[in-house]
């Protein structure tokens, strides 16, 4: 009488690559890319995927992968899944897509995962004008807990999500997104501000074939060069919710989506073990393949009932989500605060951008102070349940950004004492987190002031 | 023997004006205002304070008294407190001053407190180009909870907090603020991207003699007016704490605020019943009267200890918090998501600020699908405990920010139903809030696509 | 147009005895005890009370006041409130009376309380065979954090509540209580098992007009003899809530209590500014004088509509109680169990009171070996937010109950460690615990096996 | 590089009888049973267990198979597993043995749980005077979710956990288990005044060889019949840990097992998908196979640097649990007090069983008017993570206990309304629980007050 288990609608084999599944990936989004499952709405189904480099990044001594990674290639996404109702009825342009998180975690026997920073020249992070170099850190589970040998001294529960789920994009939202990112691209860095402070290249991340998977599109066709020249990067979050890397997207977490194609295309990857608001070193979170056991719903017409448009045209929306009960709960912190203000001592306006960054390199250097590298703590900030938080937006001309860590994840103290200053590192700097070489020539942000 | 009760250290006469109080309050950072009163570590005492204000929005029908406000006023402060050791010892430059926020709240009598925004001509806002009127929203106090006859069909319990807390500058310190905020105020416009997107006028708000409380300085005197043009206006968040907005400083808080000046020269005010992360109608917060119950404690030499500057000089440091474990909490939460894709359809560049106001957007289209009226969410939204957070920050070019609301606070079931579409509004969107008209001819930001 | 401050219907004077205030107090149920006061439901109104001794227990050096208590005088309450609704007619039987906590706290200018045991002649306590002595501490607070001298390295933030908050009882509901517990009196020690393990004398505590006070009805009077003899003792709680100690009706909780006398004669006291589950010692919270800010509701017929009696009449029934998001929360815990076997090595019957007694000696004795005196410690539990929970209450013949404990209001780390044993008392039982001589010849119990 | 994920040490094949196992399973406590497998300190391993009855309960439409239900036979479980430090020296006697539950679930492909309750005759539970049926619900799981189709209109997060895990006990251990028991036994009924109340046949369960499984001992032999007249029955928690029921043992846990015979012999089973405090229809969690990740530590000589004897010997201990940060949280709760007076309106003297009756009584009677049947409210209680609390243990003669919903697991608000009485059955009774008939001849428990 039970109902049957998860039915898994997308299986992956770690052994083989991303290009080999049986059922296709792909890496871009399309929506020419055809489904590879078929889900009924109330159906418990299970969706596998690797990790968002598809293997590319190895359990081994050395953070050389990292830096000459090949971005174009990335994220492999599981899907699309094609979404119908109990009459077997399609989700429609103008539904909204609820996607109800029953359960996630790692796959069996692949019980690991990964945090990096990229080199500067190919793809950085936020401080990767601070941290030039590529740096990696493995971390193992045992259970829903992750240490990391690079890391000693920590050892925290996951709160597990999937860095992208999203639907497919329609040609014309396609077009609207490609064309503002070429325009953000040819003109960025002269007209906005942002570029000089936290630039990394390129700006945008434009539809390029190199490195392209797109599912049951036979590479080399022509089909296939016309749709890789089309075909979104999934680099960024949109309308299409995609790469939003919202950290309590957990169990029990729902999601919904704007249907923009027939049958929705839900697809899905970027599994994380755990992640920081702002995912800050970029190849952030604990980067792992995975499962997701998903129920979706489909609320007819509910775009128009329940998103409204922001901008030119009626596509422009974004998801909504909803967070449940289910979550670990931390009872105290330790806030780091940021403003407006760069490093060189310049005033930017209401800049939340730049008084993150602030904060994080507060919480750097602070944890620093405990006997942490600073490549260690950011990466930990990175992947860790950090928080961060706008506190004030509005008060001219300082953006007021705070990051807020749980205390109860360190085996140490880390908060001020009143009596006892710290008087040395307690845990051992050694083992660091595997690093490369920097062998670019742009210069490296130097806090004159910091401890060294 | 039982301790006293805490000493009142300073006291407000709510009757009087803020100029006429016994001890003069201040509404400016300089270091020459000098002390009324003194505390020794360990001791539980009392601060009283106005509204920022100092009593210049009333709860009468009309927000004209917003719309009209003088902001070269604000705001007054209670303080500087000198803070001394066991042994009388002030505290010193290069300290850190620990502040606990043993208790807070109204003063009793005066269990009311005022939300609004400013006319964009006067003040603005964080959405003022959408919002330009004056708006004002009255809340009255039941013990912990609030509720307003403008925006019926809320009650919730206040995060209560103080606005601003902060010690005084040195002179160095105050030269480096002033030349920072008058380069971005003389060529802002121009370089700065975000000032085209959120800038309300003027950009800084750079020292002014208008308006100026300063202590026991006489007004009038040679000495006032040198300091009025030192002293630094109370509006942003900087590196001696000040106006942080930080939501959740509320009971059980710490505060590790740097020393510049001997004595260290605490001052606070600008209490909130409540406020959300942004506190984004800039008037936005639960604006009241109030006390503080503080207990201080001195790090000595805790600057060095435990904050690393962040800047060419050894003054750019910021404040670290504390956050207990004494706060309400909330299990379900409905996440609104922006990217930094702006109303006009223009692709920004990892800007949370833009990210922000397009989650803010999203949330308030969203809820005035359930019989709000857009103002009433946009001054919900500024104060009751809504979490702003930088989500993403590296996935180039779009930043994502979510904006988190406790479902529970409404008497209605808000979050999004599969079956049942909301069919019209449950709260009767009369009465509203307090609006003025707009009389000035900036253009207003108007989303074609969104519901009226 | 700001409601006024919530009205005072009850002031007391701490300077004056309970029997000399202005609205005379009572400490006894009885329904011809006359309301002081009436409010209107939806009025937010502001009861004060003395402690429940009326201040007979000093912030002195000595545990004497406890030792030789006068217990036939407590509990001293304030009221009865008559409640009526918005056209004035009172609250009817039948009627269910809406209690909200809007706030509460201790009276200004008298920030302290106190915990202690009774002589085991005079009161005792849940392990009065194990600590036959008075003991006392004094606990002092800062804002919302309670400490005591007696009882070093402990600070914690308070859940306070009203002990005490019920409805008068009708006659023939006062002479069920009467009766059933005159039985258990007549028959119990001999009857019943429990009364061999945790008995403390007397098994009941029947009318007396010793130390009687009944409000507005004047001593001495024959009406007084004659309400004296039928009214009951407020000790135990019962079908009117009255003593419930439940310790998480701290603020934003609603009390749904039944109506049994026209205008319901709402009566509260016994502020707690913290308990732990079961109160253990007796006088076991940090009992204070003290005010709460309520606003009531009428639910007409509301005891049909909601509450079941169970038992031979429809007085038979129970409040219900509604525990808000407004609370301090704790995320970690450590736990002691106990099951139904007493210290002798005897088996009792899925006894629920036995197993939390022998959870509640595990704990005495495990944070003994932190440093801690077993009085101390017994104290604590008493009156910190610790959890007493019936785990398993079906596995014959073991009841399972758990007692736990927050870990963070320590200043040491309480958890067992796996590598570094403790090597000695962290903190120094000195001062200790208030503590007087025990005179009586009772036998105390000793378990072989403890640590001294 | 990686570890490898955890090691399946005890492995179960759900197609099997529990007799028949590759491994083999035991069902009592007893020295003699050998270990079936064995890990180092440190190791994450995995231990999988069939549900307690060995699939004797059916997901099929009958609770007869509830009603028939051999007691003798459970519960079985997987184990004893030898634990060895680093070194591979064996766990001694009078170390502390923590066990981490790292991770723990169902087993894949039998995503399914039962709750009941036992006819009166076989078994019965807390209630089983006024439920003397059997009956019988499914529980289907949707990842973190349970939903049944005999209690429509709730599903909720499972708080898992297994309900039994100890250590074995000693020769010495045993002895004192079956001589106290047997004394209950012999002299209960008449003796103690909670089996008039509360009893269920039998009251104690002593050895016997009916049903019994003892691992590798053969069955049949001579040293089988000795041991299973030795060997303790699992169903009471114990010294040795054993069937505990505490509901937040679930992911992030730790237990400190107090250590008996050389190796610690380990055991567990009785998975629970989700419990309530008390587990009050005896078959009362979701019941379930499933597995543990577990990983362990030695505390050597813990015993007595931890623990403290409550008793006649050093033997008289109890474990000690953590709790971590990873738990799903409720912030609003409905809460139902009952005291120490029972349905027959007769008081009993500060007894926490026969309060947390009265309290479970009237939660039944408030749910029941909301739609529910009795016997789904019960189950219901029995199986959701309801708290029963221990809130007053010293006010004689009453003793105070609470249960406490969390209300957001239901699909209305059933919360008291103080305008809008409940107007009728919102949630049909049909389908109901699956019920046999009783076909005994006690006595019934009726409360002629109660809503039919």
């Amino acid at each position: 009488m039970a109902p049957a288990s998860p039915r898994v609608v997308v299986k992956v084999d770690l052994k083989k690559k991303p290009w080999q599944q049986n059922q296709p990936l792909h890496n871009r989004w399309h929506p020419e890319i055809q489904p590879v499952a078929e889900v009924k709405v109330g159906e418990l189904f299970r969706v596998e995927m690797v990790d968002w480099t598809g293997g590319a990044v190895k359990d081994d001594g050395s953070a050389d992968d990292i830096k000459s990674i090949d971005l174009s290639t990335v994220h492999y996404l599981s899907g699309p899944i094609k979404v119908v109702d109990e009459d077997g009825v399609a989700a429609k342009p103008g539904d909204l897509l609820v996607v109800e998180i029953c359960n996630l975690g790692p796959l069996p026997g692949d019980e690991w995962g990964f945090t990096g920073s990229f080199d500067r020249e190919n793809g950085g992070g936020f401080l990767t004008d601070h941290f030039p170099c590529a740096t990696k850190a493995i971390w193992y589970f045992e259970g829903i807990y992750a240490y990391s040998p690079q890391i000693p001294g920590v050892r925290f529960p996951g709160l597990t999500h999937p860095g992208i789920i999203g639907t497919a994009p329609t040609k014309e939202l396609l077009r609207i997104w490609n064309e503002r990112e070429r325009q953000l691209e040819e003109s960025g860095v002269k007209s906005l501000t942002l570029c000089e402070v936290v630039h990394q290249r390129p700006l945008a991340n434009l539809p390029t074939s190199k490195g392209c998977l797109l599912g049951n599109i036979e590479e080399g066709t022509v089909e296939w060069e016309r749709v890789a020249k089309e075909a979104a990067r999934t680099i960024p979050g949109r309308e299409n919710g995609g790469n939003c890397d919202i950290k309590n997207l957990s169990r029990g977490s729902k999601i919904y989506l704007p249907v923009f194609v027939e049958g929705a295309n839900l697809s899905t990857g970027d599994m994380h073990f755990s992640q920081g608001d702002g995912e800050i070193s970029f190849c952030g979170a604990i980067e792992m393949s995975g499962f997701l056991e998903l129920k979706c719903e489909i609320i007819r017409n509910g775009m128009q009932e329940y998103l409204t448009p922001m901008g030119p045209t009626p596509l422009h929306v974004n998801p909504i989500f909803e967070i449940g009960p289910v979550e670990p709960r931390f009872s105290e912190w330790l806030v780091f605060e940021g403003i407006s203000v760069d490093e060189s001592g310049r005033q930017h306006y209401l800049d939340a951008t730049v008084a993150y960054k602030r904060a994080v390199l507060n919480a750097i250097d602070y944890l620093f102070k405990f006997g942490y590298s600073k490549e260690q703590v950011y990466l930990l900030l990175s992947c860790f349940p950090c928080e961060g938080r706008i506190s004030g937006i509005v008060d001219s001309p300082n953006a007021v950004a705070t990051l807020a860590i749980p205390t109860a994840i360190f085996d140490q103290d880390i908060r001020p004492k009143t009596r006892n200053v710290p008087v040395g590192p307690r845990i051992l700097r050694k083992p660091d987190v595997l690093k490369s070489t920097y062998d670019g020539k742009l210069a490296i942000t130097k806090n004159p002031n910091s401890s060294s």
